[in-house]
């Protein structure tokens, strides 16, 4: 019985996340269910991307990622079911798989519509359509019974280096892989530390972190906050983006 | 062996949702605890209402509902154990169960002390009576050995038209079923849209949300911050509540 | 299979506490997983401690409790594992394990590099270190393989008596376990009520909390807010700390 792994931007406050939640218990009693998080900011498929690709890839081979980021819910985007590196992942084609970092997909529309909940409704599709065709999976549903392949996927790269996530500690998380120094909100950062805790305090520097992205971070407080910027902003390396 | 949901309003600061399901291990290692959600507004029986009756529903039969918002907790409101539709609802006997949408249930006190923990403190019933009742049923422990029947559990019907429940997003959700037309913090608003990407940007308008309550919505925008309301605001149509 | 709680100071907006959840899937993936709570103030050990002190004693004998709130990550501080009254403790060696209430704890360093993700990253040694020796211990790794015992684990007695936590609720809960009067933000408070509901509305009162510790209260109000008050602020006894 594989497991199951829910990213949105719905939040905790409301019964969202607990309906996706019961459908998949009605299909697949046995299934976990794990939250990545659901503190997404909405409508940020780039910050889902990203948290998503932080998180996927330390879950066992078979795991089944469900993210559901979707401005365009109710229109015309296709809901898809990929499968890479030994996970599936069950999400609106928007970009959100693009930038979760998963390695040449084999992407299916979800088509067979069996696996959903009738009626679906219009507004969410989080608990008609993503959550049961994720169940069914973790259940042994063979991945060619989602649907046709695809190949017009959306990729969604992103235009230019910028924030792509302010972390609870104020960590900045750069879309950079490497920097000495770079520059965001009309200042420059150039002191690079190994670890915190050898990092001077009362000054911004920038550290490699877990998942290997450049953050901006100051000791024992908030790198964000001292800077005053958010997630989407822009950052220069000499000056280019 | 049947799952737990926990509803609430103690939110995740704290360690009183941890200590829930400590109990509930305990009592009953193999039950899947889930949580709906414990952000709802302290003390707000109408929201917990309504957020129990847009979850429960789509958990498999012979789920045991648990929900906790007891503003007369140490006082002498009762415990009781509810049986309707196939579900089961452990809750404080103040107008939560006939707010969360349950047809004809059958409604039991919880009288059976070796069913509790003792001693049973004056301030977390949660943890000392709902959470262990919970568990009980979950490993299977027969509804009647709670208590005695009780007839005249608290029915709570909403006084006029109001506003339920604000979501993340900033979607209203009203206690109506439907409407062309409202009245709200002294605007009238009657645009209807079928789906949020048929919806103009920049107004606001009414969609019949995924629960069936006529929600009051703006795109990719709160309209709650637009209209300024809060959970409890009176609703009118055509001047009547 | 032992189950495994998780408390830390990562909030839920991130990745983190997904990330540790994948990794004990994937080392001992029949292991249940349970949050006490994320939302510990950045930093605090105090408050840490406190949380997982009223927390932990409710689960079953051989859970696994990981707790990280670690200032100190990436610098020389310890990670030690504790055994104490049938619970399993997996942490740093910075004070929480002491205020956390267990009694006469068995404590051996965490050395055996079989046990850990390598690489061990600089900045989360929650994925890298506690999260896989916990999922070992879950799946019955024997207690004297992580490392050797040690004496000089950091106890870390509060110096005065303190406001440890405020709840969700505004409750102010201080580090006393008995008291009838007491001072804190230049007022003295010296009402104590038996339950919340006996107690007077519109003034603040004394209680004595489910955990057994004296909490300052005021009835459906913030008692936090009406003094101002923040954790870690000082409170006196007849002028004494």
């Amino acid at each position: 019985m594989a497991m199951v792994t829910l990213l949105t931007d719905f939040g905790l406050r409301d019964h969202y996340v607990g309906a996706m939640k019961g459908v998949i218990a009605r299909i697949s009693p046995q299934a976990q269910v794990v939250d990545i998080t659901h503190e997404v900011e909405p409508f940020s498929i780039a910050q889902g991307g990203y948290l998503l690709s932080q998180a996927w890839c330390w879950f066992p081979e078979r795991t089944v990622h469900v993210a559901v980021v979707d401005p365009g819910v109710g229109g015309s985007r296709r809901a898809i079911v990929a499968e890479a590196q030994g996970h599936r992942f069950v999400l609106p084609d928007n970009g959100l798989l693009s930038l979760a970092g998963v390695e040449t997909p084999v992407v299916r529309e979800i088509s067979n519509e069996a696996l959903t909940l009738h009626p679906v409704s219009r507004t969410f599709h989080g608990r008609d359509i993503f959550a049961p065709v994720a169940a069914h999976l973790a259940a042994g549903l063979a991945f060619e019974h989602v649907g046709p392949l695809v190949d017009d996927w959306v990729r969604f790269p992103l235009s230019g280096h910028q924030v792509l996530h302010i972390d609870r500690f104020g960590n900045v998380i750069t879309s950079l892989r490497t920097a000495a120094a770079l520059e965001i909100c009309g200042e420059r950062i150039d002191l690079y530390a190994s670890n915190y805790s050898s990092a001077p305090s009362g000054r911004l520097f920038l550290i490699t972190g877990s998942g290997g992205y450049i953050e901006i971070s100051k000791r024992e407080a908030s790198a964000a906050a001292r800077l005053g910027c958010r997630v989407g902003d822009a950052i220069t390396v000499d000056g280019r983006s």
